[in-house]
């Protein structure tokens, strides 16, 4: 028998199995509503469009798509998400702009350029999974900070700055989810925003803004991202995996030149190149215009959906004393949160017996101590889902 | 002015602009003849099968391969591998595959499971300049063996590694290129790779068998693949790249269960899931049977290449004391080594001049002291271009 384990670094050591991942699989259950996932609706994937653009591409340039690409990206496509980015006010050069294998991957490359073990990331509590395994790969100390309905409790986030700048700890950056945040559904308020960079500029720290549903914004005005409200401390991350389709894993990641450039360094080891086919075809989608479309689309449809499944919470659930939810304007989820004394991941049994799923609180808390929230994804299930759904969920609750 | 210096991690630090790259860009000037490039040739791509594949997949099931996957892969895909594998004399089980956005990937999965800042890594010198970026951005002590005829020199890699576990510094892999490698074109006789396993059996060492040109083997009889002589201490790493075209980033990685299981939760947190897209077409090319027949093809191109280059060198190289190259009987490239006092870095501008590239030899030392070494790809410029450039390149040595 060979001790496999001497071998693994020791960041590889601290890397679990995803709790969430495993949740998901007991989800595939045949005749189960699953709120836990966090898929995008299939039916709004232009498969049509596509399909025709990849059969045009591949006559006229086949060949090229095919082969290796440039670190930094495809070309037209750069050039289509700068224009992209410049009609959403934030204006770069090419050289800040690099395409990314998913906007996972984005936060791998974070991780990478910035974290050594035990390094400080301060980031609101519930937070992105993701980001949460991207950053524990690096061992990076997270520091989770309440959200509060507008976003991040702003003042105990630069007290604990404060306390680890004393102990010679100065954290290395800030992560936000500042749109419709998975998993709470929460969106920072122009107030906030501004005081978060004033937070950033003060303590001399980075600003990491993950944005994958800022486009999805079903009502209301768009609130500025940050990297339109400081250009030379903050690093955003985007992905058309939410707005378009998530088989093709592109996304985007922009900010100051010399950040930008070492990621592309460091992008360079870890993959060569984001797949050029896959950039060619997304290129040739924006530039028919089919992207703004696109988005329309799957607002109206989203937006239909949340109404929906906030009006059967309304009519399902039981009247207890510190069960609520939040009504996010935009995004994919909502987040409820139960009565102090309940458990969502004691809960879980029940409701999968009774066919129904979500995702447990705990999965989004750095620290894994949430006990009374979840996660509900209202984008991937159908309506008559979402009825069926919500109705069994609050049984399972009043039988708690 | 913000200081960004201070927010990179120690490895970010010590990533460094890749010198090939920077040289590379060098040779996309109009008129240039490159042998620099690892490219597959393009005409080789099956561009009409795989649009076809594309336009029938998207019919049938468009909705299922434009959404997320599974982080292991995607399953139809993993199957075709399996048996592929199996034709070649390995038997896995599915838990020993995991589909893999490029081998890159593989490198840096192996890089982020394995590595701690300044682990030992044994290495044949030259190596993949690919393999140095990815387990230098893990910080990584590389120590590179000289090669020989048939492969690494096992006495001194032995004696090495006798050194190292003296200190206390036992390393964690060999890593090997062992068929054809990149960028010497040698491959690893039976004789050593028996020696090899023998060693790492010995001092309790893993092997990377990195894989991108097995099966591109012109004549001669295949040698056995590390992995099918031990299943117990080696990972392997496999590409498309070579064998059908590297515009979609897929690869895929076998090994021991438990390691490819690690290798999987950190695949996770780094992008998810290979695009489900681009398994899914692959897998359909795959399951027509067209591989092989892809696979045949590009070995009779790259068989004539190959001689077609072979013969130039004979006929117009001078005769010099010391210059030699290799005769790779599979691949893409083949290794020039100029007499000792010759500096292919420096006459890398003379070439220029006279339109002809190609990557100098430190490039592919850990150590990056190789002085008189390039390497020469027959892959991918046409005949035409190999007689022309070649009898530049031999000028350019005739005038140094």
């Amino acid at each position: 028998m060979i001790n496999y384990e001497q071998f693994y670094s020791a960041n590889a050591a601290g890397m679990k199995k995803s709790i969430i991942r495993e949740l998901l699989k007991l989800t595939g259950k045949p005749g189960i509503i699953s709120f836990a996932g966090g898929l995008p609706a299939p039916d709004m994937f232009p498969v049509q469009e596509i399909t025709e653009i990849v059969s045009d591409l591949m006559a006229r340039e086949g060949e090229k798509i095919l082969q290796y690409g440039p670190t930094e990206g495809y070309t037209p496509l750069r050039e289509e998400l700068l224009q992209y980015m410049k009609r959403q006010g934030v204006e770069l050069s090419i050289d800040q702009l690099v395409v990314i294998t998913s906007s996972q991957q984005g936060l791998d490359l974070v991780g990478k350029i910035f974290v050594n073990r035990g390094d400080v990331i301060m980031m609101s509590k519930p937070t992105y999974v993701g980001a949460i395994q991207a950053f524990n790969s690096y061992s990076a100390h997270m520091c989770g900070i309440e959200i509060e309905d507008d976003g991040i409790d702003t003042g105990m986030l630069e007290r604990e700055i404060k306390k680890f700048i004393a102990e010679n700890r100065k954290p290395k950056f800030i992560y936000l989810v500042p749109d419709f945040q998975n998993p709470s559904g929460i969106t920072v308020s122009l107030e906030k925003r501004k005081e978060l960079i004033r937070i950033a500029e003060k303590y001399d720290l980075l600003i990491v803004e993950d944005s994958p549903y800022k486009q999805l914004r079903f009502e209301g005005e768009h609130e500025p991202s940050f990297i339109s409200l400081n250009s030379e401390r903050v690093v955003s991350l985007y992905t058309f995996s939410k707005i378009l389709l998530p088989g093709f894993r592109l996304g985007w990641m922009v900010g100051p030149e010399s950040l930008v450039q070492k990621a592309v360094i460091a992008k360079q080891a870890v993959d060569l190149c984001a797949p050029p086919f896959n950039q060619a075809v997304f290129a040739e989608f924006m530039k028919k215009g089919l992207l703004e479309k696109q988005v329309a689309k799957i607002i109206t449809a989203y937006r239909e959906k949340r109404d929906f499944m906030l009006a059967k919470l309304d009519r399902y659930m039981p009247d207890l004393e510190g069960l609520k939810w939040t009504r996010p304007q935009g995004g994919l989820f909502l987040w409820l949160t139960l009565p102090g004394h309940m458990d969502t991941t004691e809960m879980f049994t029940d409701a999968l017996e009774k066919n129904v799923a979500y995702v447990i609180g705990s999965a989004f808390d750095p620290e894994g101590k949430e006990r009374n929230t979840m996660r509900l994804n209202f984008s991937f299930a159908s309506k008559e889902q979402i009825d069926q759904g919500i109705k069994r969920l609050a049984e399972v609750i009043k039988n708690r």
